[in-house]
Order: structure tokens, then sequence, then C-alpha cells
């Protein structure tokens, strides 16, 4: 696994920590990732490690700044970073200028994923027409406060990785979410696993006593081929 | 690429021609191809062929027994052949029996794919319980007669690639397939392409001059991927 080295960088005044896993050629592009609601964790690490041997310059984002003491202790945390839309994207918008700011990687082509609250943060960046070639989500919410702009700059292709049994993007918000990005113009493939519960890519989904969580093998291994393969698709 | 081989076999008196294409080596596993509503073409002998490159024995069923002269030759054909599900069904088991009586196949895993009206005749094989490790749908419709079977002796998995703008199966049944699957107990993956048309997988399908009808090719490259890589975990 590649060790991943820390990176410096702010959002208006509030001094942040990206996470940064170089390839060991030339990197194919440069992809954003944006953590849980429980910012960088060994998980997140080892997905942007994978990105790295896949070829990929990898850059976690960081929500807060400042360490999250447990699961709980980010609630509140997130609820602030959210309370305003505007505020939310910039920290978002901050972390994609950090990536792009890096040494050799003005001139990549660049994507983001990101994992439950990430799922949510990248869908954010599409929905404000960040210049990106796609997004991808896994096990992410689909609330916004903004809907996708039809007439933003870019319209990045939307990849969401989904469990049907996840409580806190059910049913209707999938189909609100096909609506609204219909309505914007921007192209999506939506893959739904079935019985498949929020945070089905972490294995430790199953040690936290929440019913909405749950780890699924399968999912994990064809929502990450499913990246690979669109990432390859959209990179070449 | 692979050449074809015509195999003969029969269902209750009526003559059908299956076509095999076989892997240079031994086969990881044996899946059963069934064609759209025009029977077996190029497009789907072509599928049977990367079937075979991957590792695979690939049959392609017959679902008539008889040549389909033009694409509107065979709606009546396939109306005839679906009036009465047990018929139905019994063509497609006899599909499934004639490949596994096939020198060297009795012994290896087994999987149904299927286009169009295949993709519709796989999920009939899925829900009456057929020995399948898994079906895929490849922009299949979802209509039964007789919804998937919660006691059935097998419960294979269910693979589902769709086109969001296909109207021979809109949201409304997607849903209705969703709900029926939980139901039957039936593990599935649901891939959805937004504004992606009927017959997704098919270059052809832009000259048929029918609205219903696009060929889409990121639908059909990650549909194929998805395809490969589901194998892959099942057949290890």
């Amino acid at each position: 696994m590649s060790t991943l080295e820390p990176i410096a960088y702010a959002d208006r005044g509030t001094a942040l920590t990206g996470w940064l896993a170089r390839p060991a050629g030339m990197p194919r592009a440069a992809i954003l990732v944006w953590p849980t609601i429980a910012n960088v964790s060994g998980a997140i690490e080892r997905r942007a490690a994978a990105l790295a041997e896949a070829g990929y310059l990898a850059f976690i984002g960081d929500f807060y700044g400042e360490p999250v003491a447990d699961f709980a202790a980010s609630f509140p945390l997130a609820a602030a970073l959210r309370a305003d839309v505007d505020h939310y994207r910039a920290r978002l918008m901050a972390g994609l200028a950090a990536m792009r700011a890096l040494p050799g990687v003005a001139g990549l082509p660049a994507a983001a994923i990101g994992y439950c609250m990430g799922g949510q943060a990248v869908l954010e960046l599409a929905r404000q027409g960040a210049d990106l070639a796609f997004v991808a989500s896994f096990h992410g919410v689909f609330e916004t406060d903004r809907p996708a702009d039809p007439d933003g700059p870019h319209k990045p292709r939307v990849l969401v990785l989904h469990g049907d049994a996840d409580p806190l993007a059910p049913r209707e918000k999938v189909l609100a979410l096909w609506e609204e990005l219909d309505a914007a113009g921007y192209p999506w493939h939506f893959h739904s696993y079935g019985g498949v519960k929020h945070g089905f890519t972490d294995p430790g989904s199953d040690g936290r006593g929440l019913e909405a969580l749950g780890y699924d093998a399968s999912a994990d291994r064809q929502s990450w081929a499913a990246l690979l393969s669109f990432a390859d698709e959209v990179f070449g």
C-alpha cells in the first residue's frame, strides 16, 4: 500500500489537511476523495491507496479541519458544515482547488468520489457544475438544498452506487434524484443493490450497532469494479 | 472470433437449433444466451463468442425453431410462444437442458443471460427457480404471468442492466420488479442508465426507425463489464 502524505490547505481561514496518494508513474487522472461523515479513516485511506495502485493520483479532502473524536461527535460538525449550502459547497470546492494546486495536477483530467456524506458531497460538486469528468457516490445521500444547475459551466457524469435497503436514501429519494438529474441534463448511471444497507463498502459497518449500516462483500466488490471500469472509459 | 457450432435439440416435438461457442481451454462455467425477439443474430453470436473468449462455454437458445424473416415477423411468433407461461417456460428450460447435455457441461456451474425478450426469458428462468448461479438481463422486459416463486428450488442471483429511457420497461415496472424479487427473496443488482433506450447493446438499434430503440456505447461497455465482473465473482 502507498503511504499517504498530509497536505495542508485552507478554506476561508479554516486550516484543513488533505491526504495524498501518488501512483508509481505518471497519473492517468486526479481523483478527489470525500470521506464519510466521520472524516478521514483507515477505510478511506485504503481507497485512496487503491486508486493510486490503479494509476490515479488520489487526494482525500477534509470536511472539518479538526479531529473527530468518535462517530457520534461527527454529527454536530456535519450539521454545522451543511447548514448553509454555499458554505458547504465552498468547503468542497476548496478541496478540489487544493488537489488542482498540487505539483503536476493542473493539466490532468479530474473526477471525485465519495462515501456516505462524501457521496452527497460529490453530488453537490456535480450540482454546482464543478469541472470534473465524473463523480461517483458510494452509499451517498441525495438530499440537497439546491438542485443540479441546468445552466452550470460543466455537467459531470454521475455514477451512483447504492444499497436499496439504505434507509438514508429510500426509493422515493432515488426516483427524485433521477428526476433532478434528468431535469438538469446530467448523464447518470445508477446501480442499486437489493437488500444492501448504508455503508456497504466498509467492513466496519457491521460493528457499529446501527440497524441502518451493513457491510456487503458483493456490493463492495461490484461497486469498486464499476468505478474502475467507468474511469477506464472516461480517462482512456 | 470463435466459430459457432449449430446444435440440434428439441422441445416437445419442436425441432430447435442452438449455437455453441467453446472457449480454448476448460470452460470456467456454462452460460446460456437468450437472443432478442428476432431470435439469433450476428449481434448475439458476437456476445457468445466474447463469452468464449472470456473462458466460458456459451450456448445460444432458440425461441421458435423456425427462421424469422424480419423484425416484424418476430412479433406473432413471440406472441404465440408467450401466450401460455408454461409453454414459454418449458421452451426456456429445454434450452437449458440442451446446454447441460453437451459434452463436458454436466459438472459445470451455469448462468443465463439474455437481451430484450431474452432478458425477460432469463428472468422467467429465475422466477421458476432454475438451477442457475445467476441470470443477467440486458434491456429486458419485466412483465410476467407468474411472479418469482418464493419456494422455488433455486434462487439465482439477478443482475439487470437497464436503460432508464426504455419505454418497454418504465420506472413503475422497475419498482414492481424490485418488489417482486424482494418478496420472493431473490438477491438482485439493478443498473439503470439515464437517458438510455431499449436495445442499447446493439449498434443496429439506431437504424431500425423505432423511437424506443437506441444504441448507447457507454451503457453497452459498462453493462458488459458488469456482467464479466459479476461472473468473476460468482464463478471465481
